[in-house]
């Protein structure tokens, strides 16, 4: 088995992860907010945000999507884009220094089986994107369908890596 | 002076602002997350993690386009679209039950000199479209100049209408 490609996304990967890094620390003392924070502590209180806007704008989705809310299709395309933009957001939103910090709900199996958690946020921006292209044609059905498939993903994800 | 146009404005916004309360008191009972809480009090939160999203991005971005950190092209051109895109969230962030609402530093200001808080909100879309784009550019002295036009929509803002 030829792993070259393999480490070679592993390396880019870190470099990004390491620039990243960088950056975010030189931006604490640039743009701080609040009281001070750690780079940990700060990429907990960033994701708890992401995931705050995420269900701030996918619960009027899932609601109008399955009935429980009346249909209001302006809301629902616009909406369910955010949902898609923001789902996007989680790509850098669990870095290693931020696991068990602070109050968080985060399960240490986010990243001693990463990949498997990687294969679950793409799953959620898939069927997000998925979900925004389906409120785009107006059919209930698939609105429905697409809405069910993104609450899914929440929900696997949540069993398998969020504390109860 | 012809006012019909203002008000049918007035009217669509208001439609629009049923409809939305409407949905997001229905998606409530439908998606709750984690200690029930008013409209009010659930708006004041969307906002704060907006704005957590916004500046978590915004951060880096300013510190790399200012020189107080290493200039990464992909990481700048990633987070100015985030941060142009997160921009956008503000537009329903501030319904008139948040007024006054739990640990809040929005003035009251931002309701009663509504017109005003909507102009500096579109500055900062405005600006923050701006940098996205000249992020792409990769032209020094235009980001530069185009964080520092952000950056002053935001500090003109909280100046008018954040407490101290």
């Amino acid at each position: 088995v030829d792993h070259s490609k393999f480490y070679a996304r592993a390396r880019t990967l870190l470099v990004g992860a390491i620039a990243t890094a960088a950056v975010v620390v030189a931006a604490d003392q640039a743009f701080a907010q609040g009281p001070k924070m750690t780079p940990g502590e700060r990429a907990v209180k960033y994701r708890q945000a992401v995931y705050t806007v995420l269900a701030g704008n996918f619960g009027p989705v899932n609601a109008m999507a399955t009935g429980k809310a009346p249909m209001n299709a302006a809301e629902l395309t616009k909406r369910s884009e955010r949902v898609a933009q923001i789902a996007k957001f989680l790509d850098e939103a669990f870095p290693p220094e931020s696991n068990g910090v602070g109050n968080t709900d985060a399960k240490p199996e986010i990243w001693t089986n990463n990949a498997e958690f990687q294969k679950q946020l793409t799953a959620l921006v898939e069927k997000s994107d998925a979900l925004a292209a389906a409120a785009k044609t107006g059919d209930a059905a698939k609105i429905k369908s697409a809405a069910e498939e993104t609450a899914g993903t929440c929900k696997s994800c949540h069993e398998k890596f969020m504390k109860d």
